[in-house]
């Protein structure tokens, strides 16, 4: 071992395989692959390797294998629970895949597109757009995220209610396995079931059983109309009952149903200088549906017509222009900065099954509020699907991992998840291992074992081998 | 060993974990287990097991597993492929689900419903529709099809383009494991990122990684609406303008998009006495749409309108009642059985890349003509996600092994799938195994040894261990 760590001629093979540009070793260079932009989870790189094809990343891995180097896949690096980052020993070699960014082809007859894993997510969407079709994955990190990371992670987004999660929009995938063999199941199908799905077991499992290098994407028909409308209503109880009406008339052309607590507008207007359309209400529901039919309109107003009248809203307003349908959801998607504004939050990306959603809020305000005393809980987060970003405004006298287990400790009583969208990475990891049926964590661990025997890929993430 | 090849004590220590009605062993009783209702595939069961609780499946599993048996799971026996039926050896013990046939729940509001394996398709669609909602999965053996078998078959039916496989609509599963255990994913959440989905290994895996015993589904809003029209359009290059302008005009309301040729409207006007709404034509497109919003018959008219203008479709008709839109589906849904009145023929359930399918079909054609003088194919199917029945009517002098290689090696040069819906379960074995990468085919090895290490979970279906 030389003072890196590493087998003394590792990184010259790894540089030889690589080419010019291929590697990063000086440390200065390493640097930001070292640290989640939270920086949160502080690691440090042994080396970077940026590979250029999907055989290079195959030769990558194998010489890794061979030399007995763990490896982390890194994408765009805007995960929120440090999958991405290395640990702090310098042994572990970042694989960066973000040079392999190629569209590399659109199909608007056939709604499809493939696309190499450091294609950037906005990319993507900007090459589905401009075939006339819509790749609906949407998140805020968008902008720098990259379409492996999005798959490794099964990215969920603002538009899950209506077209799923990252999962529901892989048709097929080429991935690297830990020996170094690739596996190339880029098919541009909808439909095929032609033996073992294989592709499931990489997408979610955020680099920790094979490295995604392409994929097939499904894309949809872009919806010729949208409304948006912000709604102020008194409770989540009056809430659920709109969204139930609205699966009623509105079907599925309903694309988001965010809740939005008073709390989150405070901050808004106190660090953002933003205050909202509507007078302060104790709650406020962001709506949006889409449609190919031109009486959408009519049907919303009509949906949120009778809420009013039921009493279930107090208040509401329709977004006129693109303009206003932008404000009100920049209203939704400032929350997290205004929050980091206002001092140390604990956050919480949980899921419960969705008529819960009042009883869990109510049931993790009394926990919060008897063993947390001081804390406050600024909830928002996607209602129509289940999931709360309920997160909690702590002082410095406040333990984050206790008000964690807190609050997981309410999901569990109504059987919901601890990891709804980001993954567990390496934040989740013992919370996850203490709350998931051994049974289920052993089912992991086999799956770990057969796929990564060496456990060489992304240790340390999702689970401890 | 005893006479039936099983060990001595085997039958009464089964019997004893099965309680009263819970065994079957005498042969006429076995026999309609043994054989598939096509009675392509004669097997024999040595006993039929039909467990009333998971407890009860895990208990046999894990005997058989001290026996060293194999089990076949089994729900409504419909299959295609040969996957719910035991080999002829009489050693195999068929596991029936059908005693387990709750509806254990319906979340009108969450869109969730937990539903055991043993539930018949048609009962899980009712208990949905008494909701108020809608299970969409729908295919024509849902009359005696299971959930466990949709599931495992990862099924697909007639609303694919719209709402996915079966896959798409399983939220959550419990699964009983080669070793007996039992693991409990019935979560009845939308999302939920943590950790391993390993749920999606036993989708579609034909009972041969786990038995699937409870399922949570996904749930949809009914559409308000709904059109059906039948159009004759003069070539499958037509069909797919139209469909490429639907995609456009109408969006993601369109729900089925069928292509039915000539040669179906022939056997369904000899066999059937049905002679359909349009002069006869080449082909014709059956197509569906549906929406919560009023505007929906104007929109399909607006497009079917412009097809005519342009000349893609020389013909339609509207479906002014259900009674008409129920006849129209009838000369779909119909083919199959006057198809076996005209004789033998040899069934293909492929799909390719959507905009190949004109070339596919030409392609097919010749590659028929040429290697297998005499044939008629027979084409129809799900055209809207590019999965096609083509079917070939033979003689008695045709080979048909050497028919569906013919057939698949021109899926193969358009990167098809040689089963779309059907799944492998005996029937395309050797087809998968001769046309798969060997690295898929070693990576699905690997899966299986890892779920099934002494392959007694349903042997010789999907893959040869």
């Amino acid at each position: 071992m030389s003072a890196t760590g590493l087998p003394p001629d590792f990184l010259s093979r790894l540089d030889g395989l690589l080419g010019p540009g291929g590697l990063l070793t000086d440390e200065a260079d390493c640097a930001p692959y070292g640290i989640d932009w939270r920086r949160l989870f502080p690691g440090r790189a042994a080396a970077v390797a940026r590979p250029s094809s999907t055989g290079q990343v195959a030769s990558v891995v194998g010489l890794c294998r061979e030399a007995g180097v763990a490896l982390v896949p890194q994408g765009g690096h805007t995960g929120l629970a440090g999958g991405a980052t290395p640990d702090a020993s310098g042994r572990q070699v970042v694989l960066s895949l973000a040079r392999m960014n190629a569209v590399r082809a659109v199909d608007p007859v056939g709604l499809t597109m493939e696309v190499e894993a450091g294609c950037v997510v906005q990319a993507a969407q900007a090459a589905a757009e401009a075939a006339g079709r819509l790749f609906p994955v949407s998140y805020g990190a968008e902008g720098s995220a990259m379409v492996g990371g999005m798959i490794a992670t099964n990215a969920g987004g603002i538009n899950v209610l209506r077209y799923g999660m990252t999962r529901s929009l892989v048709l097929g995938l080429e991935v690297v396995l830990a020996d170094g063999g690739v596996v190339d199941g880029l098919r541009a199908l909808r439909k095929d079931n032609a033996g073992y799905d294989w592709k499931q077991l990489f997408i979610g499992s955020e680099g920790t059983l094979g490295i995604v290098t392409a994929a097939v994407l499904r894309l949809v028909p872009r919806p010729r109309y949208t409304e948006t409308a912000l709604l102020a209503v008194p409770d989540p109880e009056a809430a659920l009952r709109i969204l139930a009406a609205a699966q009623d008339s509105l079907g599925d052309t309903i694309q988001a149903f965010e809740l939005i607590s008073r709390c989150a507008f405070d901050l808004l207007e106190r660090y953002a200088g933003l205050s909202g359309p509507l007078p302060p209400s104790p709650w406020c529901i962001l709506l949006e549906a889409g449609s190919s039919l031109s009486g959408l309109r009519d049907a919303v107003e009509a949906t949120l017509g009778e809420a009013l009248e039921r009493g279930d809203a107090v208040d509401g307003v329709f977004a006129e222009s693109k303009a206003q349908a932008a404000g009100l959801w920049s209203l939704r998607e400032r929350i997290t900065e205004c929050e980091a504004h206002q001092g140390k939050s604990v956050k919480h990306d949980v899921s419960v099954p969705i008529p819960a959603i009042p009883a869990f809020l109510e049931a993790a305000d009394r926990a919060l509020a008897e063993g947390a005393p001081g804390t406050v809980p600024n909830v928002f987060g996607h209602m129509g699907d289940g999931n709360l970003h309920y997160n909690v405004l702590v002082g410095p006298e406040h333990d984050s991992a206790a008000i964690n287990r807190l609050v997981h400790d309410v999901v569990d009583r109504f059987a919901g998840s601890i990891s709804a969208e980001h993954g567990i990475g390496q934040y989740r990891v013992d919370e996850l291992a203490r709350r998931r049926r051994p049974e289920e964590m052993a089912l992991a661990q086999r799956l770990k074992r057969a796929l990564d025997p060496d456990g060489l890929l992304n240790p340390g993430k999702v689970l401890r081998v």
